[in-house]
């Protein structure tokens, strides 16, 4: 059979190893497995949220509320939208996906920081589209205009905070690059961790209504980080009207399941939980610059719920993390996106105690 | 922006209509609605998935383990099959969009009978491919040999059974169109009713080991129907590991949430809740038949978890869909797809006595 030709340039994606794979291929015990390679909430899911799947645990053969009302109706109240200015994705990986079908082909580019979101990549691929990256990781106004009147890029990706850099982008210069941007290029503004970094420096704050005027805006957001819904795959998409219904074209039906709507309904409503995950991060992440400073190691200022440690050219980002997941402690190492660097979730503390004994081992 | 043109040629699915929705619209008691629209298993979830959900509601901001590799094995026991041979989906629906984007273009066809499931004509749109049918619902080889012929089309649906028309296609003439097919044509058996099928008459029993030595041959399957997962959102597709590996390259990481997983691994354990759905199912069948026998209303002989019935022209599917649903009695009105029939779910003894009861005043 003859498939299409872009799937040729593709390479299958390796998500981050899960527990289980360390259990089975090191023979480490579940319980002495510290995972901070994912950016899952360290305190783990919300009692509300737990007992929303509880309530809905026999509902499993039910297909969901297609329309999505209640969560729209959540998110609309949230963020002061309308509804129809929302699209639900699984994860905003899947928005991701859907922008890239409606706006991409094999003529087309995409813009991004040197090192951001591997999704964005992945998707514009599998489109055929061409990628076109700045020279820094962090989000540089002038690299960003000047690549943009060079190249007419179809998508222009702001990630801020960034992954896996953890650095940001300030709303000064986000709106700087979307006002150098004309309308036939969307700028999709990618606030997956914006909980983390608007609890730092309000200069961050970026939220979906301060976008919505724009015609070739959008904001996208998450349940899996500050509200702790990973495993839920539960994101969004906040636009104008016109630009959400386009994207609706590709969306499938039922795309998020019956427990991941009720889980997000019910995280809709729990700000406390959200306010404690924030909390206990800000707590643990100083303990995390102390160590890079007492071991010599370069670090990147966060404004996520992760650190990046980046490493000097006598030690090897690869191997630190692979003697690290051999004891049970998986970070995901960033040579793959050309950095000598290994990005470590903020953990509770006794994840956190662990890793920093396990890796002053390996330094 | 300029948005890919094969969006112009969309509309929006509209899925069924959920109980929430009956509820808000039409201001009736949500226990006073019975929804026989979807398809979902009328005895619920089986109690050891609802158990399973239970133990993993703590889980929900852990992401999955994506090489699925617990529910992969579990799969490649019950159908003899390699794990590498196996692709899962959100809903078999996600393994038609990896086969649509792998293969279609806006120079290719697809071949499908005159009425069948609708998201194959969905996905083929969004790649811009042309559409071809034949003149029955029903999967007659004649029809579908002679237009293969003259279309050539990269993809051939065989839905068997057929939804949203409950008859099938014997084992024998499904495998009569796969060898008129060469080998640059994909043929797609869409078993996902297949479970009842097969236990209403073996002839009909089409199993992945069945297609595994064709190399253009995919069997895609489904835990939402007789395994009760309609809400949870997980299907799979098993053919050669070549092309499983293509399809591969378009599955967004962590497709199937962490309780979906949990839930579709429990399921996969449980034979005893699927036999116990198709008795039901059988019993209650029969009723479908005398009740359409006693009010000279044609029906379908059905091969699936579902009845429909098709209505003399002095009688609107329409009419009667709508008139059903004011008195909370969700089904599927087949207009759209060209007949003036609906579709029944066949569910709990209750629930049919309820329908019998209301369609009989409409009638």
């Amino acid at each position: 059979m003859r498939f299409n030709k872009v799937l040729d340039g593709i390479k299958t994606y390796e998500a981050g190893k899960p527990i289980e794979l360390v259990v089975r291929e090191y023979g480490i015990k579940p319980t002495d497995v510290v995972k901070l390679a994912s950016n899952e909430n360290p305190i783990g899911t919300s009692p509300k949220v737990t007992q929303a799947i509880i309530d809905n645990a026999t509902k499993a053969h039910l297909y969901p509320d297609d329309s999505m009302f209640e969560l729209k109706d959540a998110l609309s109240k949230r963020f002061d939208v309308n509804s129809d200015q929302i699209i639900i994705g699984a994860g905003s990986d899947q928005v991701l996906e859907f922008i890239s079908r409606a706006l991409l082909d094999e003529d087309s580019t995409i813009l991004t920081s040197a090192v951001t979101f591997a999704m964005y990549d992945i998707y514009a691929k599998q489109m055929g589209a061409t990628i076109i990256k700045t020279p820094s990781y962090e989000h540089k106004v002038d690299e960003f205009v000047e690549l943009y009147n060079k190249h007419k890029p179809k998508i222009v990706y702001i990630c801020t905070p960034n992954n896996p850099t953890g650095d940001a982008t300030s709303k000064e210069d986000v709106f700087k690059i979307i006002d150098a941007v004309d309308s036939d290029t969307l700028v999709v503004v990618d606030g997956a961790y914006m909980e983390y970094a608007s609890s730092k420096d309000g200069r961050y704050l970026i939220t979906p209504k301060d976008i919505l005027e724009y015609e070739n805006v959008i904001y996208l957001g998450t349940f899996s980080k500050a509200y702790g819904l990973g495993g839920m795959r539960v994101g969004y998409g906040i636009a104008n009207s016109a630009l959400i219904s386009q994207l609706y074209k590709l969306r499938p039906p039922f795309n998020i399941s019956t427990l991941s709507l009720a889980a997000a309904i019910a995280a809709c409503g729990d700000e406390e939980f959200v306010q404690e995950s924030i909390k206990l991060h800000f707590e643990q992440i100083t303990r995390y610059e102390e160590f890079a400073k007492a071991n010599n190691i370069e670090y990147i200022d966060s404004y996520t719920n992760f650190i990046t440690y980046i490493f000097a050219d006598t030690q090897n980002s690869s191997h630190i993390a692979s003697e690290l997941l051999q004891k049970g402690v998986i970070v995901r190492d960033l040579a793959s996106y050309g950095m000598n660097a290994i990005r470590i979730t903020v953990g509770t503390a006794k994840q956190n105690d662990r890793l920093f004994e396990e890796l002053a081992k390996v330094l």
